[in-house]
């Protein structure tokens, strides 16, 4: 999560939403991807940090699943992020701060693959201190 | 609908699942994108009809929001791309086919953005059809 939050802390820099992710191994511990959210840059959005991981992650593994992968992000997926998790099949995500708003929870739990581990709450007041900062200082 | 559904048949015949999406100025009828399902060739997960469309009409556009846009697609969106058609506030969704179990009404009607309509059944026979003879000649 360590390596999320420095990707969540570019995309501060960079004036984009603070979000970060990662895609490790989890046999070998190998990190296949790291983003951030870029939504803004590339006037795409669709262009959030896990799915930009997830596509870089599939591109290094030569294949479409992610079954034997954790994904590691900064801030709860929206429903799209844990849609393109349930189609890669990513083995177990890891988020730090919850989203109330947007998060996937808030409209289906179920979007993610059944066999998709959760654990939440990692590092998520440094998650969330990051997201804070940067809406305040856009108000 | 009628361009989407050819989409659809050039996924079929590339051996991806045939889906195809066209993304629609909807003062001008203008078509900013078209686009469909690579997820095979692509190796990525993500790389449904829908979502290459929204990127591409999105750069097309010069900017990451379509509301004044319709987005046709033969089979009702996946939560992913509800979700790409939230962040994307896709003016209008018309779509052909339902889908029971993975459309995104059955985990969440409310992913997409309230002010975007949705029309469905369109060409609805035709657009099922070609999926069913995909799926058929795989078993």
């Amino acid at each position: 999560m360590r390596l999320a939050l420095q990707q969540a802390e570019l995309a501060y820099h960079a004036g984009e939403v603070p979000i970060g992710a990662v895609v490790v191994h989890i046999g070998s511990g190998r990190v296949l991807a790291r983003a951030f959210n870029q939504t803004e840059v590339l006037h795409d959005p669709t262009a959030h940090a896990e799915m930009l991981a997830i596509t870089a992650a599939t591109q290094r593994m030569g294949g479409k699943y992610l079954e034997q992968c954790a994904l590691y992000v900064t801030v709860e997926p929206c429903p799209m992020c844990a849609g393109a998790m349930l189609w890669g099949r990513v083995g177990c995500l890891v988020f730090g701060a919850s989203d109330a708003k947007k998060g996937y929870t808030r409209y289906a739990p179920q979007i993610l693959h059944p066999r998709t581990e959760v654990v939440s709450g990692v590092l998520g007041q440094e998650c969330q201190a990051l997201m804070q900062h940067f809406f305040q200082a856009r108000r």
